[in-house]
């Protein structure tokens, strides 16, 4: 183990804590840039609670409203000249993870020369990331993508139909005010969906990482007990309010880095899953619950030890051959999600087999290595991708 | 669960990151007021590689050496004197537990105005924390206390054998540099103590927190578990460099709060240990070793289940019966401490039974709450305390 870690967000969590939105705010600026999704914030009354917290310290707000699940290059470029244009000095992201990540990058496109898309990877152009953002506050209404507490944020460029990453210490929150209350409007589908998402975070890591990370194996063995003892009772009741609190402490620490700090990992199966997502109207949760099982199955083979250990700690299973036991894992593990409501095939996203090569070409686009070669364990091909795929039509 | 957490120091891990220490100084200053303890570092050559890195990096040193085990408010004062006389603007801790925690309040010190134990909670004397410090950077030389990724310190006054904790938002380090090589030349009865205190920041916050906090407690399961497995390879061969990082990957997650957050736990056996440790020239982590098995069976007397879930996580006891299973577990438990080495007795620490009332006492006087008890679940009065500690004579 040799790594880095550092994450400076001041973490506020518990249910009611957006009441202290306005006072959080007040410590960064005067005027916020309050971005949102679809309105659901409007329509459960999120939005006016955080207005009026706002008001209450002092802060006015200006609204950017309307970021698209799988937010778009176009929103992103218009919610920077909102915040320019208002002259806001601090951004409010109150929604779901496409919120969050439009609003962090919305944060650095204030101060950010030249094309945005240039602060992200995609093919040969060269990468400029940010370095400078107004301060950020995240308020999810979802439990998923643990973009609250971290530097990352996701976006596609509508242009070429490409879903992109980018991570820059300027994107850090300044402070995430996580109220489970938030998310108990969540329907049933899309809250399966976020635990799919916010198991698969730490599966990444898990099976891509490096040797020898004992203590990150047994606490990603914890997230994902814990996410699938509480939450099929998110799913199967959203006004639990319990189950909605640990399934979402679940998703924050799935992508704060606790989990993977020195696993060193890349996340393949989130590079096939976001050309799917990219070109298809589909939940990022749900496409990830279509390739996940599918790229278990072709990762097992080169490394059945290793998917044996999260069969037996998981699911106790107690066969003693490797690779029978992780597949059988694997098996539980589909089972599981399919449980909950999500889909684990290509058709049940409305998604034929007609573009597996182009979804294989997009993902090495954006996250080939020099070899032409998605990088994970094993090391992964166009062809290995498109077989993943078609195991998963 | 309703809590907030922050942590921004930045961790720096691996075998050979000493040589960064340079680079990393070079970021808060100029001039570093190296703080050491008995001389162990001088005698395996860290001093000398750490000075030369500062040198080439453009950061001269001074030094203050000889902080005492168990360190004293006298030697804290004298190394804030050091760093304001000779304007020192960054302070490194090259040690264990106590160096670091010394450090920690010594670069608050150069800031601090009256006496410095106001700083400190104790008997009816109001406490000032600290609100500014120069920057710190730790490198751990030891796996035990946790102190490099915290905002903690605890620190013995001489004039009344007083061991008391402060912990501050200036007191996080900027830096934390962990090098599992530094640990190679700790001896087994110190690895084993380190050991020990590692588990026991676990173990404070199982049994004490507020109940509800399923990742935490998978968490803190994690960590013991890891610490069970690598700590005596580290104590049976201190050169098992893998054993070593991975025990001290387990103490800096044992204490950063990342497996506390949102517990909000007193940690009563360390209150206890502290008197101990303040009046006996034992290391904290033998102390917590004697005091931790005898709580726990007066603790799990009012919460079986809670101990019953330990023993069947950790050590995968069936009893079926709670308080059979409880009792199993913690018996396992010591045995584990005394496989290492660890006493598990006062008497093996050459304490008698004299002062008991003395050391209940002094732990209320620091710790106890306006009813004159000290929190923990359950609470306990002078008389639980001194029960406690009878039953490990």
């Amino acid at each position: 183990m040799k790594f880095e870690y550092q994450n400076p967000t001041r973490m506020i969590f518990g249910a009611g804590t957006l009441l202290r939105l306005g006072e959080v705010a007040r410590e960064y600026g005067n005027k916020a840039m309050i971005v949102t999704g679809g309105g659901s914030v409007k329509r459960n009354g999120a939005f006016d609670r955080a207005v009026a917290s706002l008001d209450e310290a002092g802060v006015s707000a200006v609204e950017c409203s309307g970021v698209e699940p799988n937010p778009r290059l176009s929103s992103v470029a218009r919610g920077g000249e909102i915040a320019r244009r208002e002259s806001c000095d601090v951004v409010i992201a109150l929604g779901g993870g496409s919120v969050m990540d439009a609003a962090k990058v919305m944060a650095a496109a204030v101060f950010y020369e030249g094309d945005l898309w240039n602060m992200f990877p995609h093919g040969q152009a060269a990468r400029r990331l940010p370095t400078r953002a107004l301060p950020i506050i995240t308020v999810p209404t979802l439990a998923a993508t643990g973009s609250e507490m971290n530097s990352g944020a996701v976006i596609t460029d509508e242009k070429t139909m490409i879903k992109s990453f980018v991570g820059a210490k300027c994107l850090y929150p300044k402070a995430a005010i996580v109220d489970p209350e938030l998310t108990v409007s969540v329907p049933p589908d899309q809250t399966a969906y976020g635990i799919c998402d916010l198991i698969t975070h730490i599966t990444e890591a898990y099976f891509n990482g490096v040797d020898g990370t004992p203590v990150q194996d047994r606490f990603a063995e914890g997230v994902i007990l814990t996410a699938m003892e509480y939450g099929p009772k998110a799913v199967a009741d959203g006004n639990d309010l319990d189950a909605r609190a640990q399934t979402q402490w679940a998703s924050v620490v799935a992508l704060n880095g606790w989990v993977q700090a020195g696993t060193l990992s890349p996340f393949p199966v989130h590079m096939i899953e976001h050309t799917l997502s990219a070109q298809h109207d589909i939940a990022h949760g749900a496409g990830l619950s279509v390739v996940n099982p599918a790229w278990m199955r072709f990762a097992a083979k080169t490394r059945p030890a290793r998917f044996a250990q999260f069969a037996r700690r998981i699911f106790g299973i107690t066969k003693s051959d490797d690779m029978e036991a992780a597949l059988e894992g694997i098996d539980r593990f589909e089972a599981f999600l399919r449980s909950i409501g999500c889909p684990t095939r290509l058709s049940e996203c409305g998604i034929g087999d007609e573009l597996l090569d182009r979804y294989a070409e997009d993902t090495l686009l954006v996250a080939g290595n020099a070899e032409g070669q998605l990088p994970g364990r094993p090391m992964m091909t166009k062809a290995d991708i498109v077989e993943v795929l078609r195991a998963a039509v």
